[in-house]
């Protein structure tokens, strides 16, 4: 078990000694440890190799000049410049905030970025300027469209985040998949099947087998499949690609680059890295303050007291689980398994700072 | 099989006997046109006689003052004074276009309606201004959240339209649900079963039955069931919901008023009327026009290309079923059941006007 601070002193010093300023490390240290803290280790410390070899291979920029190209009072395109993704998708959710601030909401579209970590984290900078903050990413291709077996969209998530008044937010964030990437990984190295509706074969069949990827399967959209609405699944995930890519000049759908530096860069380039999109909008641009929050809290607490089904004692207002998950883990520590606190401890090594392998 | 225009004409004339203004009325028909047309006859003249009905019931205000009650440079808050859902949408929208000719977005929340017909109607109302629009409402309740047995959502829907440039425009329209509220009424009629994922019993176990609904059943939200996602469905229904309702200070969740006049009006109000929620953002807010027509272009021309599962031809872009539909019904005419032709013969005649019951 590590401390909070532990980690993130450590992922700080790690990012410094790549290159970057501290504010930045601090931006990104953020973000991972939201990750962990969220209990989405998928996005937390397992991850810090990669940014390392990335940046190993050149592929990411510590250093970027990050800057608006096109706005208007409610909109900009925000490029990235290569930057690490929670340094590019930081600013630009600023810049939603601050464009939010004078038009009461305000809409960017970010190119030239990398994997930004989790979508709510973005989504949550919106809450303490009383705003709904709305985040999003197109990601590497995994997702077959409905009705073709080509890897063509990321996993895509949408997270939206709105502010209630004695209530905790409302804190949604979701892949527009069934489920994520790394649960086929978890029950592969299990030994497990997994449910029919999560992934298909080559020829677009469906399949229990959690490591059909390898062998030119793919994942499935949201619904899992035609008759369950896969095709809605399929909407939303395009929706993503294109407010993230068509609209910003990133890369889009079977083009975006890759997040990991063992895969190559892709030889062919529809637009620039990784693409985002984010939202801000006031909450008193649409209701005085403190009648909006009363209302989200009336809403929570009328779906708090649905009736539960046979054998659940109650619903889940999204975000709940995250931040009861937050206050264990901050209390208990973050856990890091074995392998992935060696691969810390080389990185550690490689660039001269210490670490402190359990 | 009757033409366009002669339902359009008729649809008109029944709206401007209930009282309607010419224009609202022209309104009307064109969101009940574009439903047939599109191949969505439950939210076509199967309907005539639900606003028929709710008028009848004083339900709805033929001469509605619509109006703005709040606004930022980008948003407002519209009440539209218990309109008919159609007229109170179009001039939500029409403000949204509004708005984002000036500040780039304009996002509208609307309070006091009723039901408005198809989602995609007002998305599409984008399209002429190069701009991107979206629409949602919320709707009355049928749906449970995950782990509940409490119908608390509507079948909530999300329209997004984009414009390209040689390709026709992305058009995507959805319920938040597996499937449409109609699909179980036609398998009930045809005495068929439904696949599980649809629907639930009293208590909360998987059903397959249709007619579950009147014994305490509800529908399940997109994803079906908790190990294929349906919390994120639940989270897309919330945040129409919200978005819709909370915004606006329409009614929201199981508050929701009926839109057919044989169910009771609510005792227990939480705001007033339906809520929706537009937006409209103009494409040369993020790209210049003529370049992001070009990249959608080239986005819905390289989803067109994905290889086919084994047994299809062709993914379906969204948007694309919708207009082969309306290209052949524009041919062809739109059929009308007879059942339905005899509801509209009957208020034709009560209002003294024409209706020819083929």
């Amino acid at each position: 078990m590590y401390t909070v601070q532990y980690l993130y002193d450590f992922t700080k010093t790690v990012f410094m000694k790549m290159g970057c300023s501290e504010p930045e490390a601090l931006q990104i240290a953020d973000v991972f440890m939201a990750a962990e803290l969220r209990g989405l280790p998928s996005h937390g410390m397992i991850r810090i190799k990669d940014y390392y070899q990335l940046w190993k291979a050149n592929r990411i920029n510590v250093r970027p000049n990050i800057c608006i190209i096109h706005e208007t009072p409610s909109t900009a395109v925000v490029d990235g410049d290569g930057a690490i993704g929670m340094v590019s998708a930081t600013r630009s959710m600023e810049i939603a905030i601050e464009k939010a601030e004078v038009a009461g909401t305000g809409w960017v579209s970010t190119r030239n970025s990398n994997h930004y970590g989790i979508a709510g984290f973005y989504a949550m900078m919106a809450l303490k300027h009383d705003m709904i903050g709305l985040s999003m990413t197109n990601a590497n291709p995994l997702v077959a469209p409905t009705f073709s077996v080509s890897p063509m969209l990321g996993t895509n998530p949408i997270a939206v985040a709105i502010p209630a008044g004695d209530q905790p937010p409302f804190v949604a964030d979701f892949a527009t998949t069934p489920i994520a990437r790394g649960k086929l990984a978890v029950a592969e190295k299990k030994g497990e099947k997994v449910p029919f509706g999560f992934v298909q074969d080559k020829s677009g069949t469906p399949s229990d087998d959690p490591a059909i990827l390898k062998a030119g399967g793919s994942m499935l959209t949201l619904g899992g499949d035609y008759v369950h609405g896969s095709h809605k699944g399929f909407c939303l995930s395009s929706i993503v690609d294109i407010f993230s890519a068509v609209f910003s000049g990133a890369n889009f759908g079977p083009f975006v680059p890759p997040s990991v530096a063992y895969l190559p860069v892709l030889e062919q380039k529809v637009g620039v890295g990784t693409g985002h999109f984010f939202g801000a909008m006031r909450i008193d641009a649409f209701q005085e303050a403190v009648v909006f929050k009363s209302k989200m809290d009336e809403w929570i607490t009328t779906f708090r007291n649905a009736v539960p089904a046979e054998g659940h004692s109650s619903i889940i207002i999204p975000g709940d689980p995250e931040r009861e998950k937050e206050a264990r883990i901050r209390k208990e520590g973050i856990s890091v398994i074995p392998a992935i606190a060696k691969e810390m401890k080389e990185i550690a090594d490689d660039l001269g700072v210490s670490f402190n392998c359990e």
